[in-house]
């Protein structure tokens, strides 16, 4: 962990005690070598949902859609009010979660290049699925893959003992359709079929998915935690729903349970989500009748902001998916455990998807392998306390774009923010202004500095990216001149000191 | 070997049966593990020439030259008619056939830098020596190398015990003529004497060879067979001569057997070219007084086409060396084999110079080294059935000049080629069409749209260059934002499911 | 060792007799093998002082300066006037000193980012102290280091046994001024306080440095001797003041010395080259009484030309510090060695630090890891024998800077330089004219050509920049598209054989 340029927790600045990144890292290292044995390791399950907007589930008060199965766990778990992911789009977003560190420290800041490419997470990065495994989990990913293609980074040689799902960034959800599609693109001779039409396949092997694609992930995760149940070792579970991500597509049945809903996106989009819920009711069921419910901590979230124009709700967000504002990065999230977690608790104080590879290591007394870096910490301990999390160590965003890069960096419950060429830097307290109206820039220039200047640092780190999602953009990234740092991150007159020649 | 993107074979297209890849890989392992056990493992001669042109050969109808031997081999052999190369110059090309992989995802698309640099291909790229080495297989390489001038690249650390000749791109053809003038740059305190002068070497230590330079390897070639011979262990000799590339300096007996040239160029070009085919025959005598002639696959290919403003003819093909068009990738190609080849044949499917490695590694009974990637297959089984081969692997080239990547790709029949910024993508039938007139592009354009997406593809792998020839294309590189690759495969309006935003 | 291009000596170019490249490195392999026993092996002290002027030594005669204690050393050593550093600047200058190579060459360009990034050298390089400390040396680094501030670049895992000072590239001198100042900004909540104030460390623990820095860095030296002294076996000890880099400060006692300066500067700087030679002193005085004095070799050196506008002097040197001419890259240098070194001897071939690495670990009787190469090589038998260096193997430096890059190679007596975009290459005798007034261009124009192709060639090996000291010098690289180098070796009409097509 890098902790080293912290030198002052932000609570100085609010006037409270210090409280040093050692403390953090310490505390840490209390949760790994101490309370959790190994015969007691909980199953860990995440349940990731696919462009999903904040207000879009009961737990967070949305106003039409329905989300009863999440609600119950959330409700008897903790809800946390500002959980953030590492990128505000999908592969970035998704190889932090599985790498612990922000996807700009090695080049994949960008989704894969579509089509099948060779690409993927480099191999140094040890996923957190490889770490569990290694320490005696039994490993299954479903759904949505998204870091890679080639058979070098197929999830079973990155950590999975099982797969079932596909390997690209989306999918079409209606077999009867996407199927004859399929094969009318074969015998038209099309070499290279959307891979949203693609068969799924179960470890490798093309299989027919015979039900409407949600339901389908939600059934194999059902048979995984049955088949679990009778290892002799705990399990670790990555959920991965493609809903409710383009294309839109849900059930004529769960579309109906929404009929006060008129705009047509949102009606699909409403049944898409249920369907999920739906699944993790069943999920639940399953893990009841398995004797597995009790030690199993299931962390729901979505892996970015919902779109918009797509049916999905960020309120009361700023923006939605792609964006550095709230509304790109902040998810729904909740956490359920009835072992350790006594429920009816709402977590302010920020977490962010980077906390949970040690986080989870800590909690399943797996070893870290050796010189790996981690851009979060295990938590664990100060949710469990209900104590502040990342007043030392910030929590960043970034994404690159028509030759800018939108950027923010949150500490405590300041968040500084940048999203265009144009404009300025601006400085928001985010816990109690989530929408980003009031800008503290002009109040307080030397917090906005010592921010901006902290979010300098770690772009000092960032690889030039190994892949881009279309060739276009490696165009304009390259005719832009990127990444552009030096205007960035400028902020009225530079530091004397820190802009001296050598 | 990647070949999950590719679904279905071009056959379907024109109406014949669907063969897929999976299915030209499984022959290959037959290939690799089944007929060829270890005590009958043939000797492997690649003759590789240099900027020869397609029609230089009398076995592919040369009005003028005179090739005997290379024609007696080629009528007792396999005479391929469509044989193409992966680059369409020299140091790619080779880099290609030494490691089965396009050279542009080793950042080996740009000749090494002349003048001495310390670059050379990736070591994580094992050669084709090193596999057969390894194999049990005593390797030679004879000529020139080109493939890295420092020791951590030479030949003897590549997988060959024996190396005769030089390491630049070329070379003077006199001794009588190079050494003094040697001697006289190096005298006048010249540093960076032109390596085409320097003293050719063996194994590393200076030698003074005293005849021709292409009588001189032919010589060391006959005594590597001689030498071979006598072990217990099959052999694999790799004979680069440097004729007929530039400088052009033939012997005044063989231009004599051309009186009826007159243009000057073509008249030594000839001559050049008469001294290959008699170092052939020299070659040929020698295997047969070893015994070693009858379980002896020989390979002949030039590197690349033919420089015809330097002599040479690549009729009836468009353009020449450097050319993405036929002129500069397909190439003068025959086998000869006669345990196993009958003789009299002509192979009209296209062969790629990438199919060697996997071909030879089969052939040796030889491992391919875990996880190397290949860009070819085993060619082997469908040559001797005679059967279409690249009908669902595509063989492409792509030379990148003065801001543009001239680029083509072919699969079965059909070649999709762009030359210029200006122009279009077009469309050829190359098996009717070797010259390129008929562009069908207007008449199939779903098939040029595929192939050309199939190409982009592939570019998703290249990497940056490693270096440039000369710094004033890596200057133009840089400049002109290479590889500019968003612009390279544009067809008209792009696919709007795959331009979409993440 | 990269010798193979260079062909024949630079004096053959005067006259004299031929003395190969291959020589220079049989003489290495001598010293290396012969007469040096283990038991007999020196001490090596590296006192490295920062930004220090050419002329700002007594032992090159600075008419207002004194440094009484190095100019002991020097009268009873060997005097170098023309002693290279491999970058005109520090951060390069260190990295080339310890691992033996142009930074260029793995993407140390630039000084390290400062505010606290990750990088640092990669570690494929070995460090000579690791050279060393395998050979059996207890080996100690003092000062500044520079050379990368995450925990994978600390010295004690680059080598050193023993660490005190501070990582960044400078720091204040005065604790009661800088310790407050430090505390002071840390209570206000300042992130990323400037290095220059942090606490010194102690093998990676903070510590608190009592005196005035330079004062304490020479007693942390002494009192490694004395540790080292008790050990049973030699000792490596890199001594690296940041005097007399800036900020300016020196104590007033220091300064009451030289009534007679009057330019504020220059009586600051003046004050703290006598700290630094106070330290020397103390230092001499505890190698005596220890017993270590007779068998210790002193090398004495500055990292790079004085920074004129902060008080240096680099007479008769044109321009100082970042300069590709004398000023920048040539510095004060001595050697002392009782046993070896009779003492009043003045060496006026070149001499690179680049020399250091393979020296040290001759000398030191230390294995070089397989496979490293060097660009310098053992010259201590020359210096023993009086015997011209660097003739056959030239002495490179490079400066980018603004979109172009500044540039000069040495080689016996001649250099080329260029130091701007729009003039020429120029030729200096610096051996005759080391202040650079005449320039022999047009007498030698095939010199300058050849020397002039030489650095190309060197060229070939550099890497893209793995960082930039500033975000804006990165830019710069990019939007200039640098390094630009087909302009940079632009020396009239092109060489027709070079620069001729693949």
């Amino acid at each position: 962990m890098k902790c080293k340029n912290v030198l002052l927790s932000l609570s100085v600045l609010a006037g409270l005690s210090l409280v040093g990144c050692a403390q953090d890292v310490n505390s840490a290292n209390v949760a790994n070598n101490g309370a959790v044995t190994k015969d007691e390791r909980p199953n860990i399950i995440v349940i990731l949902t696919d462009d999903h907007g904040y207000a879009d589930v009961g737990f967070n008060n949305s106003p039409d859609l329905k989300t009863p199965n999440l609600d119950q766990l959330a409700y008897g778990g903790t809800i946390f009010t500002s959980a953030y992911v590492a990128h505000p789009f999908c592969g970035p977003s998704r190889a932090a979660l599985m790498t612990g560190r922000y996807p700009h420290e090695y080049g994949a800041q960008f989704n894969l290049p579509r089509k099948g490419s060779n690409q993927g997470l480099p191999k140094e990065e040890t996923f957190i699925s490889k770490v569990l495994q290694n320490a005696g989990y039994y490993t299954g990913a479903i759904g949505k893959w998204h870091l890679g293609e080639h058979a070098d980074h197929h999830p079973n040689v990155r950590g999975f003992d099982e797969f079932y799902g596909f390997l690209a960034g989306g999918h079409y959800y209606f077999p009867e359709k996407y199927e004859p599609e399929y094969e009318r693109l074969v015998k038209r001779g099309k070499h290279n079929v959307n891979m949203y039409y693609w068969p799924l396949e179960y470890n490798g092997q093309e299989v027919r998915e015979p039900e409407y694609l949600t339901d389908g992930l939600s059934r194999e995760a059902s048979t995984f935690v049955e088949k679990a149940s009778k290892k002799d070792k705990p399990f670790f579970l990555y959920l991965a729903y493609n809903a409710p991500h383009t294309p839109l597509e849900a059930k004529e049945e769960d579309m109906a349970l929404f009929p006060n809903i008129t705009d047509k996106n949102r009606k699909i989009y409403a049944g898409m989500v249920y369907a999920v819920d739906r699944g993790v009711g069943k999920l639940v069921d399953t893990l009841k009748r398995t004797g597995e419910y009790d030690n199993t901590l299931i962390v729901f979230l979505s892996d970015n902001g919902g779109k918009t124009i797509k049916g999905a709700n960020n309120y009361p967000l700023r923006r939605g998916k792609g964006s550095a504002y709230e509304g790109g990065i902040r998810v729904p999230m909740m956490f359920h455990w009835p072992k350790e977690i006594k429920g009816g608790n709402t977590f302010h104080h920020p977490v962010s998807a980077l906390d949970f590879y040690p986080m989870f290591a800590a909690l399943g007394n797996a070893k870290i392998p050796e010189g790996k870096d981690l851009d979060g910490y295990n938590v664990w301990p100060k949710i469990q306390a209900g104590k502040p999390t990342h007043d030392t160590k910030m929590i960043y965003a970034m994404r690159h774009q028509k030759g800018f890069s939108e950027t923010s960096g949150r500490l405590g419950d300041y968040k500084v923010v940048r999203t265009s060429k144009e404009g300025p830097w601006q400085l928001f307290n985010v816990q109690t202004d989530p929408g980003e109206h009031n800008d503290l820039a002009a109040q307080k220039p030397w917090l906005l500095r010592e921010m901006v200047s902290q979010i300098e640092i770690w772009s000092w780190d960032h690889q030039q990216p190994k892949w881009f999602h279309i060739w276009d953009a490696g165009g304009e990234w390259h005719e832009q001149n990127m990444p552009r740092f030096h205007e960035t991150f400028k902020v009225g007159q530079a530091d004397p000191v820190l802009q001296a020649q050598p």
